[in-house]
């Protein structure tokens, strides 16, 4: 027995040690699964994903094993709830869904399944977050075995399909399902630490707004040879409209889209400025040639407590091989802006979409359409469940833990801490250059491996500290 | 017999009139082979309409029939050469080669075959150019039968099947075939006339530069949250660019894009502006709201003599359905240039990729690929075959015929003027919104009737002129 209770970590960290290969072939089973949220033709793989994980979970020992069917894709729960009352009882929140693989030329793997190479394992869904989901099971699993059945904590699991298409039935499940809510603290892994074996804990989310903004000039793609040089062109007119949406100084032009954004306190600064961080070799890690943004904010400001408004795609006229002589008559282009917490997203999102229709040049036709928001998120640093997280990253990783924020947007931890009133741990086992929405998208094995012992050492100090 | 001698006009529109629906269901057929130039997938759609329209002047008359191999997509030749040596030879140039299809879903009818629909022939192809390029066989056939198998002029016939990729294949053909290519005129039905049952003959071709732009920002997508607001956009470096490339004015800021070209003449100038021309309702039938372009100069001297810089398209990042969290790392525009007369087109092509290198800031790496060039060409007025084809465009149509310039492109004509001396009647037989690039594309039944008449009664007046 340790200080913590029966759960002996050696026994546990040893078993993991033991059943890595198999770990490994459980993640290639469950990252071979399409899963991908965007295609609806995909569906049924989707729901592959969710009764796969949905197994394992019955496999390791939770109970209560549920997929539920949503208005949209399933959502997947379960629970082990014999800890006892003073035990603190946690929800372990993931998805099964991924990104889109295109484009599959830029791949060097096959997407769907793990490759192995230089203490990385590759696929689509390694990272984000099958394979950080999966972490949480196999920690489980060592904990049930190295504890004779039982768990330190009492634990739910909700298990998302539609984190990367913002979430949409999720709210609606909650609210539906309150019981299944009722839970002391959250943890989510699904983001990268500070750097590679730089163990950190997050402590924001920026919150997401997405439109689409369509320009249509003509009822036609028109002839180039006989139109071109007399009439407006659907492609220059949204780069025109593009260009306006930032001014010279990097600061999004949308009026009133900084309201509300916080200044950091002094003492919360220099939490963050503690935070390592290399700028040349971040951006050799990503192949960037040099960084743009906001005039007046470091790089981490800019991705951490900055709203950004970014293009997430754009196309217009002849997209295939070669070239075709025509003046597009439709442009399109996909915008997202991260907000950080604080901010009101419909608010914002309704101010780019005037903004954007007043850039419109009367002789095009012009539609915005609001697409779904992720609310923004902040997780105080202070609570005492931080500092043990902070403690058993430590442990694992032998490395300085780091408080940071994140620029990324977790759509069920802004909906816990509003709706429900719980606190998350974010943290996540990813790397900065993991390549999470892009291709040959990766998860570190030594992250892996010191995560899993990270959670393993966690919920005894947990159960411990009581609730 | 008539003065024209013994092509009496009658008997051959009778004919002609007699047979209509055996002619429009030799369009369907020809229409209904996708010979798709751009697409490579397609090569063998390309050869079989070749051999289509190889049979279908053996059918008629025509003698030498060759469907010639060449480096890309065969070339067809044929002729007839009885009609003695005072009479001149004309050579008559089209294509059988389409542009491609999509986007399917704004076709309203079947794109590959012929739909009848008010006065229309609706089809890929139906004016660009099968259906202007069976005019000419359906008013050869005609006369053959009125003349007791004879036709008024010597013939050749050079149908290409690569129009629609810039004809790179028919210039080295063309020199190496130059016993082919004996004639004293040429003819091109490949245009639209100036407006609706207003009969014009062009006057000159603006030329083509091509170039594709390649901007890359980082070494693959990159996460919106993670990384938005601290790195370049592709997208966005992109657009930037792109808006440089033309001032407030409008006027394309490459330097000396304008150089050499050429003022118009008084003379010339009144003649073109002869020509009716509303520009409401003209925009009107292209369904756009307002003209844009070179401050300083009118819609049709916008399209007609000036040169343009247009985008034919681009794209980056998420362009399927649905939202992506990326920042994309690459981002594409396809470009062209039209020339007027006069410029020389390889100094344009350079001139244009320099000035693209040089928007793009250090931050991205951007390259340029020059694709193709098509050159300009002018048609001198003042020929006497110009002349008579004005009277039989006059008498078909009955109404007055106006001397126009077009702002589209045919190499062959530029070929044929420069490497051979020959002059081309540009009789086109399209309308302005025919819709000839895009979805829908279709050839007035007006224009099919009446412009089968002017060439039957052109070439007997030809004839009479002598060489």
């Amino acid at each position: 027995m340790t200080e913590n209770g029966q759960w002996r970590a050696a026994d546990a960290l040893g078993w993991v040690a033991d059943h890595e290969a198999e770990h490994i072939r459980r993640l290639t089973e469950f990252v071979a699964i399409e899963s991908v949220s965007m295609d609806a033709g995909k569906a049924n793989e989707v729901l592959a994903a969710s009764q796969w994980l949905a197994a394992e979970c019955r496999r390791i020992g939770l109970e209560n094993v549920v997929v539920h069917h949503t208005a949209g894709l399933p959502i997947v729960s379960a629970d082990w709830l014999h800890a006892g009352p003073d035990a603190p009882t946690v929800l372990i929140y993931g998805h099964v869904d991924v990104q889109p693989v295109e484009p599959l030329a830029d791949w060097t793997v096959p997407p769907f399944g793990i490759t192995r190479k230089d203490e990385r394992l590759y696929g689509r869904g390694s990272t984000d977050d099958k394979g950080q989901l999966l972490m949480h099971l196999i920690a489980l699993e060592a904990l049930f075995r190295a504890g004779g059945g039982r768990l330190p904590c009492n634990f739910r699991l909700v298990v998302d399909a539609e984190e990367e298409v913002g979430s949409p039935s999720l709210l609606p499940w909650m609210e539906a399902h309150t019981e299944l809510m009722a839970a002391d603290l959250a943890i989510v892994s699904d983001s990268p630490m500070h750097a590679y074996n730089t163990p950190s804990i997050g402590c924001s989310l920026r919150g997401i707004v997405n439109l689409e903004v369509h320009v249509r000039s003509a009822s036609g793609d028109l002839h180039a040879g006989q139109f071109g040089g007399a009439i407006p062109n659907a492609a220059r007119t949204l780069a025109r409209m593009l260009v306006e949406l930032h001014d010279e100084n990097g600061r999004v032009t949308v009026p009133g889209f900084y309201e509300g954004v916080d200044e950091l306190g002094d003492a919360e600064r220099a939490l963050y400025a503690r935070a390592p961080f290399d700028e040349a070799e971040w951006l050799g890690s990503i192949g960037v040639l040099g960084p743009e943004g906001e005039q007046g904010f470091s790089t981490l400001e800019r991705t951490w407590i900055r709203p950004t408004l970014e293009i997430n795609g754009m196309f217009s006229g002849h997209t295939a091989a070669g070239m075709k002589a025509i003046v597009p008559c439709q442009a399109t282009a996909k915008l997202s802006c991260r907000m950080v917490a604080s901010q009101d997203p419909e608010l914002i999102q309704k101010r780019v979409a005037d903004h954007v229709r007043r850039l419109a040049p009367p002789n095009v036709a012009c539609e915005v359409v609001p697409v779904n928001i992720v609310p923004p998120a902040v997780v105080d640093h202070r609570l005492p469940a931080v500092q043990l997280a902070v403690d058993s990253l430590n442990e694992a990783f032998g490395r300085e833990v780091f408080l940071v924020r994140d620029g990324g947007a977790i759509p069920a931890v802004a909906f816990l801490k509003n709706r429900f009133g719980i606190d998350t741990i974010l943290m996540g086992f990813g790397c900065p250059d993991e390549n999470k929405h892009g291709p040959d998208e990766w998860l570190s094995l030594l992250h892996f491996r010191k995560g899993i012992e990270a959670l393993i050492r966690y919920w005894p100090k947990l159960r411990v500290a009581g609730k």
